[in-house]
């Protein structure tokens, strides 16, 4: 009787982070005391009903012992495309706890994208053992996907689809399409082909419909096709669903031959991964997920403070050379921070727009110039603006005209530097076929920290005669 | 003869960054020189065939003098969804210099959700112009869309949709079909609705395709819908077809009624702009453009910079308090910079990924405990690492291993500080209806430069007994 109510989040509760979906903590509780008392009826009432989205979110929210017993009680009522929609611990963890054949039952329901995403992080001895218990034409399907590389359109392609020569007719493909039992489960286009599996051209469904039953598909066809390499980078990909605005394009391997079919659910994921990288190598954090333990997350860290560790003792060394300077004018060590600071954070200013127009291939040839020379002017408008206020606030604390003189000069030196630096480190990256939002940040504040502390130590040195 | 060599890329030239899309230098130049001479026909082969996305990029490529000459020579062969992919200063540039029934015309051809997109930046005056020049039923249906808030579903919604009812059969919808005249360009899904067009189901095409004629739609109808209310955020509704898997979703009123049609070309856009934000939110960069001046860079940037250097007077004053301990030991003028930039690194680290967290609501009440103890024991973790690393440094260099034992401590402590605060900042901005990717980062950094000066220095002073 409670029960339908524990699918719907309550009015009142809770928090608006949480009342997405249709897994409450309510729910949580009562799915995990089922399994606990075994009792696959009730499981199903809960939760048969669940979108796999839902049901994935339901499965991180179990504990991980509890996790195997979902899937064992709801037996072929548990969609393995829940797993899609789990972090990676998450998966493995529960695909090492479940017997072979359960994983394999599972796999076969699946799209083979859906199969390929699943198995491609598995260790690799599980992985045969999987396979191997597949039937062949399945085996094979799989097994052509997961020998492309990471990362590229091979492994992300579904690869059911229709396909047709040119000589039928709307009708015919029609009826074709009523009787046909492997059709994948959701499509938006038919694909032409000829005898030799190579593309002729797409009838997107909308057209196919609107077209009269007798109309043969090769007058009806669009043949202008954006085609995705197989091998082709899934953030390539992307791109040309998004530039494009695609639903779905068809992969061709090395011999131009249709394999397979990327659909924009799974662009979705895969642009929505690459901003979650970028946004995440900016600030030093690789590939972690919410469910890393403190260890994982840790070292996974490491690497990046460790650098930045070290650059500091760089910028520190500048500040060495000056130890005679800050001892006759304490002031000096005060202030220095300020204008390193900024320039930090003017730099990460014209960085972060370098490293997003690089990722949109909105920058080539024709405007770098233009971009390199409109930041190092906005370093120069910025820093003269904001060098009146730091200039008259730091001569004002220290009643010292000549200090704010001196420190609003090396502002301005190092907001020029922070504009030029900001482009060029992201941009030479590039160049050098590495990804900016890596390893940008550590240089450009690196730059900018050795720059603010020497300009302005080495300027109050001259300037006061501390030589 | 040259001109169809100028639509691709050649093989050798371009830089990768350009070799997208059609749109090559020499084509830039061919097509400005044809606007000058006002060849009309030349143009057309050259342009005439180009993707929207391509016609975009041409447009953003071109001096803004030759833009209007530009659309006014290809006349209706112009495709005005090309403004829907350019720049807002170059779209808003280009309307204003066409004539107005240039842009009447223009707009009639397209679908509503790129008519909203191209009127909704104008000035008010001139959208009421064009909109009073458009026929009745084509300006009711854009009014009706801008009259919702901005980035809500009803600004992004396509209001040409299929809608039938349900005691028709598939037969008779596929026919219905062939005939529509005011059909969408493109749709994946067919309504179906009551005679008060309250939505009652879907049926994705496949499945109309697949269905006998003679099924009724009743019977074969998809009724668990997820459908977006008009008045939702545009991201929100990224979210659900993220989740969903949604390739499109019916967009409905107060009163419950169809009004329009949400497709994910449109999403991914929204899911990009949206992750876009966020990473310049992170760097302090607002709303800004590839196209904008110096001046329009400059001042969007000023206010976060001006923040930016009231916290660091505040940091500085920290510094202040200890002006006598430096004095003595000016080493530590030295090496203070090095704590409050680890403890900076490390918060922000954290703070990014609480930011990502919350923005694709990963964190809720369920795990907000385990992420906050997780990123305490990381900075704690590193913490200890790196403070053996950094006090070996510090005390070898200035020969003291005292400094090396104080300076481990406050890196230590700046650290465990760094999770702490990396977390607990952008959850209560969260908490106050505010977007934590803007106003997060100078709160963590300003907590880690005080509390990394004032721990270093503070115990400093009490260890060496400089009081």
């Amino acid at each position: 009787m409670a029960e339908p109510d524990l699918l719907t989040p309550e009015p009142d509760a809770p928090a608006p982070e949480e009342a997405e979906g249709h897994v409450t903590a309510a729910l949580v509780e009562a799915v995990s005391e089922t399994i606990r008392t075994g009792d696959a009826e009730r499981l199903r009432s809960l939760v048969g009903d669940l979108h796999e989205a839902d049901l994935g979110e339901l499965l991180e929210a179990l504990d991980a012992d509890d996790r195997p017993g979902l899937v064992e009680l709801l037996g072929d009522q548990f969609d393995f495309t829940a797993l899609t929609e789990v972090d990676e611990s998450v998966r493995l963890q529960l695909l090492e706890s479940l017997p072979t054949d359960v994983t394999v039952e599972g796999l076969r329901e699946l799209d083979s994208d859906d199969a390929v995403y699943i198995l491609e992080d598995m260790e690799a001895e599980d992985r045969q053992e999987i396979l191997e218990r597949l039937p062949l034409p399945e085996r094979a399907a799989l097994t052509r996907s997961l020998d492309f590389p990471e990362e590229t359109a091979g492994r992300r392609m579904q690869t059911d689809f229709v396909a047709v020569p040119p000589f039928w007719t709307a009708g015919r493909t029609i009826d074709y399409l009523r009787e046909m039992k492997d059709a994948p489960e959701t499509f938006y286009e038919v694909y032409v082909i000829d005898p030799a599996f190579k593309l002729l051209g797409t009838v997107p469904l909308d057209m196919l419909l609107r077209s009269p039953r007798e109309a043969r598909l090769e007058s009806i066809l669009k043949d202008e096709v954006r085609e995705v390499a197989a091998t082709e980078d899934q953030e390539e990909a992307g791109r040309l669903f998004q530039r494009y605005n695609l639903v779905s394009a068809p992969v061709t391997d090395e011999a131009g031959r249709l394999v397979g079919v990327l659909t924009v659910d799974d662009i979705v994921d895969v642009i929505h991964q690459e901003a979650d990288e970028d946004i995440k190598a900016l600030a030093g954090v690789g590939d972690e997920e919410l469910s890393d333990t403190v260890f994982q997350t840790a070292r996974g860290r490491f690497p990046w403070l460790l650098v930045n560790l070290l650059t500091a003792f760089l910028a520190a060394s500048v500040i060495g050379l000056f130890e005679g300077t800050i001892e006759q004018m304490v002031a000096l060590a005060v202030l220095m921070p300020i204008v390193a600071s900024m320039g930090g954070n003017a730099g990460t200013q014209a960085m972060t727009v370098t490293v997003r127009a690089l990722a949109m291939r909105e920058l080539g040839r024709r405007n770098v110039r233009r971009i390199i020379a409109r930041e190092v002017l906005v370093g120069l408008v910025n820093g003269v603006s904001l060098a009146m206020v730091l200039g008259a606030g730091a001569g004002l604390w220290f009643r010292n005209l000549d200090l704010g003189v001196v420190i609003a000069t090396a502002l301005i030196v190092n907001m020029l530097v922070a504009g030029l630096f900001g482009t060029l480190v992201p941009l030479s990256i590039n160049k050098l076929k590495l990804d900016p939002a890596v390893a940008s940040g550590v240089f450009v504040t690196t730059v900018t920290d050795v720059i603010g502390f020497f300009a302005f130590l080495g300027l109050a040195t001259w300037w006061f005669g501390f030589l």
